[in-house]
């Protein structure tokens, strides 16, 4: 028993646990004979039995002879014809070989009355067909564009069982006549004997039960290898492989099989099972004894075991895509953080519910995005500005960035102005769609700011920002302080200016002084982890004091703050703010007073905040 | 044209746009024939068109002809073929009518050679064979029965369109022949007459095109109807008849169905079709006239349309299911709101992130949960406890929740002691996996607590909590403060004892003073929406002090707190409080400088729990 890239617990894990299980239940079955049509399949060993699950984000379960090699067969099958429709096209494959089950056996001359088009390509003709529609290309022939693109699937470089590959030759005259027969149709345009070797050859191609997982986590992460993060496939070629495989990959076995196990798969006379549960994971099963219609014996009981114990039905695995909407709240809950004047900040208190955020996730499909199309249209009535975070946003489908931009039109003629925030990742592809002109921000407290700036100016008239600087009364640190103890404090404060870009307080120094912003406006930054300035975490307007923590117990500063533009500002130092104990008591008093007040204003914030995060 | 459920601002949702254009694009298509094979069905009106899509949440959006009733027909197939699951079991259904998809036309008699079991339940022989099978209960027939089912799928009463029956009676001979064809082979076990007359009045059964999409959308809801909430069909079978849709659904062009336009599906004679997006939506389509195959012509087209246009493709939705893991941060993080003196306040801070949470989110099925499996292995060296937080789960199925119970198993042999919240509406069905004995709690709080109580008891010894009532001096209210001064306000601070159960403070009511919490701890409670007594905030342990913003600012209390078992406590009076600026500044200097230093280690607290939950 091999057991590798597994979680370090692995002898813990009951996933493990519940796979060897399963193993040790079917070892001991004695049903179906291995192939021996040709005398190489017939050295394979009854008792070869590996099973192997492989997640889409990489995660890989092995139980049994996972690494043993062996002929891929007809698994091959439903890849090539996946290469086959990148170099042709859907209409042109579709017009040459067809896609309903035959109903007959793998190896049968199915052809359609009239065209001679294969009924599918899972069955021999329809594999030779297909097989005969792959390009050469730069120098590679077929068969070096059909290995490539496997050893892409599987993630390694694959090789080919040289005597399998003469043994089918030797002995694959059936699959001649049948070459001859796609000639006589013109399904294939040359002479079959060139492309019946190269099928030979592709279904000699020596894989492991764990290439075969793997192989499936590619298709079910939508042509991509989980573990080289290669494409295998173009994705939008990925659903009509699983479609062939999903009707017509078991045989004649196939409707009962969708029924009962419920994933896209495909067997091949080497005793390999490859299975997909699309958008999930891929399985691998290894058993050479054959069933009567050419099924791994072992390989159709452990996928019913494993579809109904892990509930991996297609049709019943009870995922029901979220909503796209993860938390929605309005500008009074959460604001930006930028700390305003009394005024505009009181103004954006009571129009705040204005602006509406939706913050959304996930993948974003039709059915996860239609709640968010009528939510924003519900909503429309009620507000100025929706600002859409794609923070959580894991992809975003084609079908979705046309509706992003038919809904911010929607909206726009409801006098609603659409933002976007956190979109930066999709950027190129909102682009395509035109969006350039939509304003688009680097996190939702950008978009925030931007959205209240705009709400301000709209209730206040424009000029409203262009305030003369403010006066020591219009401090919130100094609300209920007499005239004489203004004065007195005006003495003694400390007067500075800086220009943009300016530090007024580095993080990690010890704090030393209470800075009062007069005019202008600063930003507080916190480090990043590499030291260099980080994450902006709030903008300081004029009347608004900061610093006070350091200078209460000397601690080293939290954060840096940079004058965003030129500012004016106050200083109370520490030796100013100690002599006040003795020399102005009364005024300390009022100041520590505003200080809590202050503190406890900002704790109710946050707790709204909190509150609102935590949903 | 008729809208109706739909959302407010319908004129400018994108999508009623998309599906009016669509509507339009096929509405002159002139192609296929209406029925004729009974006179009263080449009576629709050729031009009647009606698309609909039924979201599995009961978003429902129509354009055209969608109240027009036309009957059934073959659509009934499906939904008797679950009716007769739930009647009979899987085992013996499968024993007398097969899956295989039969790659011929509807009516023909398809029978399995040997056991003379019709292919499948969608073509009429297997349709008859399965209606055979629904059973009669208390006094209702089988067509009473048939009848109840399909009128709960479409969560409304149906009825039959009489002429219609009658004129399927009067010529359905060659159903008959069918009919004593099973009889013949023992597939039903009565003479066919009644079931027969049952059958077509089945078929005969009057929907519109919005039945069929939410027919569609009860499917794709795992049985139940989206709108009403009643279940139509046992949830375990509904992949089954999703499968058998997805087959033979669309007679010899269900191969080409799925590839092309990737969902389960079924048509009848009537013009209509019923396709369902497992997990996601309904959709409902309604034109008379027939192609070649008897599917409604116009359908298809759109049906490939939506398809194509919404990326509903089965095989090709983008959807994959988001790993169960929401959130994981640990007791340093983020601690429980219980408020405690600095000794174990400050073990906590060094040895919080023993204790691990990882909050989930979603359906849980196997694919969704193995990361968190996986991750709770990795974790399980470095952790004592590990929390898993089930609010934002949606779901959990039987494989999970015997995973949940290995996992546990798994954990304790590491060490580790799993505890789980906020899992109450999942209670029934995690007792039934013997969980009982598994700490639960209400939210993420209490089980926080919960571990840092135990993990303290585990560093602090068995006695830790039994202390005897602090003094003046354990307070951080009093930090700095001279033995003179605790002196000057020991005489002067009220004192107070309550109960288990009192009210300290009460919500909402002018706060006149400061409370420092001596012995026991009090619980903070913000009041419900009903003004009853609503969620617990904090706890405070003795030594913290509370009320002292109310003191500064006269605001009303904004939180109920109560005794959790008997308390001492001080008391410090907005009288006292005022009257030290002139008795005693020094003092209040310091009380005041402690208030401030205590209200921003909250707003710190607080900041990192914002960064952990914003992510």
């Amino acid at each position: 028993m091999t057991m590798a890239n597994t979680p370090s617990n692995s002898s813990s894990s009951p996933i493990e646990q519940y796979l060897r299980r399963l193993h040790a239940k079917y070892a001991a079955l004695q049903e179906g004979r291995v192939a021996d049509y040709i005398p190489e399949l017939s050295k394979a060993n009854p008792d070869w039995f590996g099973l192997c699950i492989a997640t889409r984000d990489g995660q890989v379960y092995e139980v049994g002879d996972c690494r043993q090699p062996f002929t891929i067969q007809s698994i091959s099958k439903a890849l090539t014809f996946g290469l086959a429709l990148e170099d042709r096209g859907e209409d042109y494959m579709l017009s040459r070989v067809s896609v309903e089950p035959s109903g007959e056996a793998f190896n049968a001359i199915s052809l359609k009355p009239g065209t001679g088009a294969p009924f599918n390509p899972m069955i021999n003709a329809g594999a030779i067909a297909t097989c005969g529609q792959v390009l050469k290309q730069e120098g590679l022939s077929r068969f070096d564009r059909i290995l490539a693109c496997l050893s892409r699937y599987a993630g390694r470089p694959l090789d080919v069982d040289e005597a399998v590959y003469l043994s089918e030759s030797e002995t694959g005259h059936r699959n001649r006549a049948i070459g001859w027969m796609l000639r006589n149709f013109d399904i294939i345009e040359e002479e079959p004997t060139e492309i019946l070797e190269t099928y030979f050859r592709q279904c000699s191609i020596r894989v492991t039960c764990r290439d075969l997982a793997i192989i499936g986590a590619t298709l079910a992460n939508h042509g991509r290898n989980p573990l080289t993060r290669e494409m295998a496939i173009d994705p939008v070629h990925v659903d009509k492989v699983l479609s062939v495989m999903a009707t017509c990959g078991m045989y004649d076995y196939s409707g009962e099989w969708i029924y009962r196990v419920g994933l896209s798969a495909k067997s091949g006379v080497g005793g390999g099972i490859l299975a997909v549960l699309p958008g999930q994971l891929g399985i691998g099963i290894f058993s050479p004894p054959l069933d009567a219609q050419g099924n791994s014996a072992r390989g159709l009981k452990v996928c019913e075991d494993l579809s109904r114990d892990l509930a991996l039905h297609l049709f019943a695995t009870g995922i029901s895509p979220r909503t796209a909407v993860r938390l929605t709240y309005d500008a009074s809950q959460v604001a930006s953080s930028r700390r305003r004047a009394p005024h505009p900040q009181h103004i954006l208190r009571t129009s705040g519910h204005r602006i509406r955020v939706m913050a959304l996730q996930g993948e974003l499909v039709f059915s996860t995005f239609e709640p968010v199309v009528d939510l924003a249209l519900k909503q429309a009535p009620y507000c100025r500005y929706l600002i859409l975070n794609f923070r959580n946003v894991t992809s975003i489908n084609d079908v979705v960035l046309k509706l992003i931009g038919e809904l911010r039109s929607s909206l726009a003629r409801l006098g609603v102005t659409m933002v976007i925030c956190s979109a930066d990742k999709f950027g190129k592809n909102l682009r395509h769609q035109g969006m350039d002109s939509l304003p688009q921000f680097k996190d939702d407290d950008f978009a925030l700011e931007y959205c209240e700036n705009r709400l301000l100016e709209e209730i206040l008239g424009p000029g409203w920002r262009l305030d003369k600087p403010l006066t020591l009364a219009d401090c919130l640190l100094f609300s209920g302080l007499t005239q004489e103890e203004l004065a007195w404090l005006d003495l003694r404060m400390g007067l500075g200016e800086a220009s943009q870009g300016d530090y007024l307080i580095r993080e990690g120094e010890t704090g030393d002084s209470l800075l009062i912003l007069l005019a202008g406006s600063v930003d507080v930054h916190l480090a990043s982890d590499t030291g260099q300035l980080g994450r902006r975490v709030n903008v300081f307007e004029a009347g608004i004091s900061f610093g006070e923590v350091g200078l209460l117990d000397a601690s080293p500063r939290s954060a840096s703050v940079i004058a965003a533009e030129p500012v004016e500002y106050r200083v109370i130092t520490r030796e100013l703010f100690n002599s006040l104990d003795i020399e102005n008591p009364s005024l300390k008093i009022k100041l520590l007073n505003n200080i809590s007040l202050s503190l406890a204003a900002n704790l109710r914030r946050l707790s709204i905040e909190l509150t609102t995060y935590k949903g």
